[in-house]
């Protein structure tokens, strides 16, 4: 499907589940809305935290148009709408116009669908996209680095793959370096303070075979958590799985 | 010289000239410092226009100290300052002390000398810096991406190199997109707007030879530019050539 066509169905209701797969070669992207009052520290902690938070543009408020994708609108076309109210999810909602402030500066940032349409590409399956579930994502202990009131630890996505193919798999994504790029850590969770690999706190868990290695990637779940520090009055975010798709394509975040 | 040293020379007025080629490997920045009102729009600016406003370093309202230079501070450790008044250059001082506000953010930027020192060590003489000068930089009419109340034309440094070095040198220059990258034009100097590359909006001219062509690069002074429109009640600048020189190492930003 076109990007613009899912945009709009998306937009009209009858696209309403999560867009991984949905959107083939297009970008993807995690969204994070903010009152303008907090943009100028998140865009710092963003920076400061680039692998987790890259950010691929910042509509500055008054901006409901993406220049990367014609024709959209930044308060209906997402499936599904995370709102936070002071730091705590209080409604997840399907179009968030009712919301809308003049005040809200919007961040598009890189997601994991971009280097997993790399991993695919190369031949190698990708577990929870072939069992049809959310990826599994997981606070960490890794602190990142603060800016103003954002603060807090990273949130990693995690991916089983048979050990041989780890490090073919980390070299694929490292060739994104603005979207996640090489994994931040493989191997034991507990290492970077995960407690039970087969509960996630974002997403779905997916089972881990004997011959299999956990691979964790930073994620751009991380400034929803970051937001549980920050308490900002509002914040609005996509739901876990539920993206942007912009007319941007995969390979033009590919270096060689 | 330790970068270290240098700096508390700097600040003691012992050293009070142009840093080109005193800080050996050490990776040198522009500056700018706004109030934190102007903050967030300057730094989507320089995202939009990352080609001539990298941004190596956030220092947030409150901070004096960078992160990448120890025991540095921002307000004395800089040859010279200009002071721009409602976007207009008013004062070039060697101490930004007394002119200092608790709402000021700093913004390192990226500087060509990280991929000049590149050029000479692959053997290349550069013209202005064999002749002891300040490297010739002019306004031209490639329009920037505009942010906020920031826009304007993208400023340009000039090296002429000999007509069979052209490619060799833009293609050490591409090595480091984080300073400026590869070149935006060569040749022609009316084809982006200059009318006599005799007469350089900022630095010095430097003579051309017949086998010689003029090669351009972003520059890092194209923030000074933007503020004449912009015109920000105050805003401190470095003084061209007169840079903040860090603790990082020119290699940590080449690309392989």
């Amino acid at each position: 499907m076109e990007a613009k066509q899912l945009r709009q169905e998306i937009r009209s209701g009858a696209f309403n589940r999560t867009t991984s797969g949905a959107a083939g070669n297009n970008v993807q992207t995690n969204i994070v809305i903010l009152p303008k009052a907090y943009a100028f520290d998140f865009l710092i902690y963003a920076m400061r935290n680039k692998k987790a938070v890259p950010v691929i543009e910042v509509m500055e408020d008054g901006m409901t148009e993406s220049t990367h994708a014609a024709g959209s609108d930044i308060r209906t076309d997402i499936p599904k709408y995370n709102i936070y109210r002071d730091g705590v999810l209080s409604e997840t909602v399907t179009d968030a116009t009712g919301y809308w402030r003049p005040d809200f500066v919007t961040f598009l940032i890189g997601c994991s669908f971009t280097f997993e349409q790399a991993i695919l590409e190369a031949g190698v399956e990708v577990k929870h996209i072939a069992q049809g579930r959310n990826v599994a994502m997981y606070k960490t202990d890794i602190a990142t680095a603060p800016a103003g009131v954002f603060s807090g630890e990273l949130v990693v996505s995690m991916r089983p793959f048979n050990k041989e193919l780890v490090e073919m798999v980390s070299d694929i994504t490292a060739r994104f370096p603005n979207m996640h790029g090489r994994p931040v850590h493989y191997g034991d969770p507990g290492a970077i303070g995960i407690p039970d690999i087969m509960k996630p706190d974002y997403g779905e868990a997916v089972d881990i075979e004997d011959d299999e290695v956990p691979v964790f990637w930073a994620c751009g779940v991380t400034p929803q958590n970051a937001a549980l520090n920050a308490r900002p009055e509002i914040m609005i975010t996509h739901a876990p799985g539920h993206m942007f798709v912009t007319d941007m394509h995969n390979e033009d975040f590919k270096e060689t």
